[in-house]
């Protein structure tokens, strides 16, 4: 069975390939991992297919489905990230039994050193996050070996976790207790809100990263790219019989939304 | 013995930690790896010193060093990653016997198939790059087994291999045979220029990542992001016995200019 399910969201754009490549990269050397890649997009991708073979990482490949329910959405409203995330809340409720869950952005950093800690979880872990917008740090705050708040604290409420969302992790346990608990479009602070429905409490979370203080996640961005254009391969003379339309090829096919 | 000398130049900024962390979590998997680092800075970083004593990669970390020559910069020249790839050629002159140097920004990506292929450079290698400025591609250009071109071509000479900084390896022994052939200053276009002197010509490169149909190497650029403030710890109150200072310390200690 599986220790730690890593669920991806992303979405057809140029860095896609490079990203997840490198993602890739880290996941495989961390034992008992399952990848479940939730994708902003009808159809799959055959670049990101070959990609997930070739990693030898177990995993699942959800495209966007129209037919599934968007829990409290007015009609036509759209919320890529949360939608893909109730894909792959719903498809681990259905599909795991024990393990963690814990949410990975395609271009951010994870040190190895976190995947060992967060399989541990028994319920609802949490750990610093760095880069973090507006103020560079998200973490709770340790005082004597308790919880004494957040940094930044809650906009919500005073007592809830405002954990970002690359800085916790749930139990499919506790998950499968509470099968109706997702994220809604209608949060204000949708990490915020699932936490605090699983439960979440200052005195029960369990802290990760050597007591929440080092640094094991990081919200990088990728700078936004443009589009390899074949204009630019013609433009040049005829490349029939050449590298340059398979190179093309590779890299923009299926990639477009 | 080394097989391949991976050169990375760096500096201090905000995502550095998160980069080099990333970036080591792929080396780290590559056998017969040296990594040479070098940094725009007087003085080493105690964070990068950790990161990369806990990657276990063998590796050097070099410093700027003012007495640092020069070759033929105009006094009071500024020019870091020309004086950092210059310095990493020279050590690598002085210290190395055999197999292959490459250069590696430390938020690119590698595919990890690639090492390999480098690893078996005898003169110069050269391979595409994805999301390169200005086509989104470099490349050679090959027809019937022959290099006939480059793309896009060069603005200095068709004759040139006007390679991406991270499209091309070279041999130490090359090096070695030229060992006054390092990246000028002066130099208009500093890779293109470099390969030039060590003899590249489209009859004796050789060919990697598939015959060049694949993508292995992806130029993509970390965003810019702002350094945590310490001020904004202090903002919320007394927080000299709680977990905040360390994790302040962890990211900025010796990682600012």
């Amino acid at each position: 069975m599986y220790s730690l399910y890593v669920v991806t969201p992303t979405n057809p754009r140029p860095p896609r390939l490079a990203d997840l490549t490198r993602l890739s990269q880290t996941l495989r050397q961390v034992s008992s991992l399952y990848w479940v890649l939730v994708d902003d997009a009808e159809k799959p991708s055959v670049q990101v297919q070959q990609l997930l073979r070739h990693s030898k990482i177990e995993h699942t490949y959800l495209t966007y489905q129209k037919e599934f329910t968007d829990l409290n959405c007015p009609e036509g409203f759209r919320d890529p990230k949360g939608q893909l995330r109730r894909l792959a809340i719903q498809w681990i409720v259905e599909h795991a039994h024990n393990g963690s869950v814990m949410f990975v952005l395609e271009d951010s950093v994870v040190d190895l050193q976190l995947f060992e800690e967060v399989k541990l979880t028994k319920g609802i872990s949490v750990w610093p996050v760095g880069l973090t917008s507006p103020i560079g740090i998200s973490t709770p705050i340790i005082s004597k070996g308790y919880v004494t708040g957040f940094h930044p604290p809650s906009s919500l409420s005073s007592n809830n976790i405002p954990a970002d969302m690359m800085g916790y992790a749930v139990s499919v346990q506790l998950l499968r207790q509470h099968p109706q608990t997702t994220f809604h479009c209608s949060d204000e602070s949708p990490e915020e809100q699932f936490l605090q429905r699983l439960g979440a409490r200052f005195d029960n979370i369990e802290l990760k990263a050597q007591n929440c203080t080092e640094i094991y996640v990081w919200r990088t961005r990728t700078k936004k790219l443009k589009w390899p254009e074949k204009v630019n391969m013609l433009k040049e003379g005829n490349h029939q019989f050449t590298n340059l339309p398979t190179l093309y090829l590779n890299v923009l096919e299926n990639n477009r939304p």
